[in-house]
């Protein structure tokens, strides 16, 4: 049997962008916690500003030079380093714990819920996200995300894209990885799985980065590009 | 405020023989697979012979005189380890394989999927087992378990007891010991628990390998003895 033939068992799931808009969350959250002391700045540049240490923060880790740490732990350095671009300092401890928890009250894209449940049908689930696993747990409970295990960074103790966190998510289902597909809305995610002969399958979210700045369509080849969940359920079946 | 005042966020749950009557079910699954080759033997002593070969094996790993390996590769050399006791030779390795997968088979006590539900509107839940991944999933699917997570064996490359197993699952819910409690039917699994904080829940099986053979009650000190989950649920106010 070719690998194209294989069936696949198992989705993994990008999940900041993919299946959560972590932009409006984060900003309303931000905008929650600061607006109650009294502070007034452009919160959509805040959430911007904020995902935009992301990638720095986990390629220090990527590139060996940091240990691994969650996710959690690099959103508050991040958080640190952001906030006098702000003017917002002198601020507790507690609300700094507080606001780096806005990561894990995350709303889930409208079709996510619906389209995940129809696919948990026929598929197993996991997230194979760069989160960690109790922000992962917070933003299911949150969404009804119906995940079979969480499997992503933290179980593999490095960030996507390097190759073992897919390999690991693989390995933790007993699957080899063309009977796996990863699905993102973004496509260097989607090409380090293809490499390592993961399906692949696209879905649009064009408004991640506020209209018309994310990804409407791949710019890889994939096994499947889809609107949203429910188009990709169509497409598998599902 | 004191360890025994903290609020408990997650509990942990043991598996086989707590959730799951691996006894009864292993041996079903035996019987149906060697009896249509035409093979006739006690399959409850088999089932038992081949539980008896678990914490051997595991013994291995934990002493560091093997490396980890899925429990899956240990119920597959224990099983090729039994065979032979039972004149159950010459068989293919096809068989061999759905035979060892009838761990992945067994049922639920009648009163956990019910417990469990109810548990999950308080608590954050995960398997603390040490059955590997795949195993937890399908038996998850299987008898409708809502794990938050799969925590345990797998995801600390090493076995219960040994005490990186129940901190690795604290650790991945940013929990502190004593915000998380060990659920069993065996008390050396709570004491174990115990000793490093967590705080502890048993729950009678007194039928585990066979009628009047398992704990009926905690042989050690624990927060709170129960006769099945849903007297736990009662106890924990769930």
């Amino acid at each position: 049997m070719s690998a194209r033939q294989t069936p696949v068992k198992a989705l993994f799931f990008d999940v900041f962008g993919t299946l959560v808009d972590w932009r409006s969350s984060v900003a309303r959250e931000a905008e929650k916690i600061f607006g109650a002391l009294g502070h007034k700045v452009d919160w959509t540049a805040f959430a911007d500003a904020w995902r935009g240490e992301y990638q720095p923060g986990m390629e220090e880790v990527r590139s060996g030079r940091q240990p691994f740490a969650k996710l959690d732990v690099l959103h508050r350095r991040n958080l640190e380093r952001i906030l006098p671009q702000f003017h917002l300092q002198g601020l507790s401890d507690e609300t700094l714990r507080d606001l780096n928890l806005a990561w894990h009250r995350l709303n889930a894209w409208p079709d996510v819920p619906a389209g995940l449940s129809r696919l948990s049908q026929k598929f197993w689930l996991a997230p194979v996200s760069n989160g960690n696993i109790s922000l992962m747990v917070d933003l299911a409970r949150r969404n009804n995300f119906p995940w079979d295990a969480i499997l992503g960074a933290e179980v593999a103790r490095d960030f996507k894209p390097k190759p073992g966190v897919y390999l690991a998510a693989c390995a933790a289902f007993d699957c080899k990885p063309e009977q796996c597909m990863m699905v993102a809305a973004h496509s260097n995610d989607l090409a380090a799985a293809a490499k390592l002969g993961l399906r692949t399958g696209h879905t649009a979210r064009p408004d991640e980065y506020g209209p018309g700045t994310g990804e409407g369509a791949p710019t890889v080849p994939v096994d499947f590009a889809a609107k949203d969940l429910s188009d990709l359920a169509d497409k598998l079946g599902a």
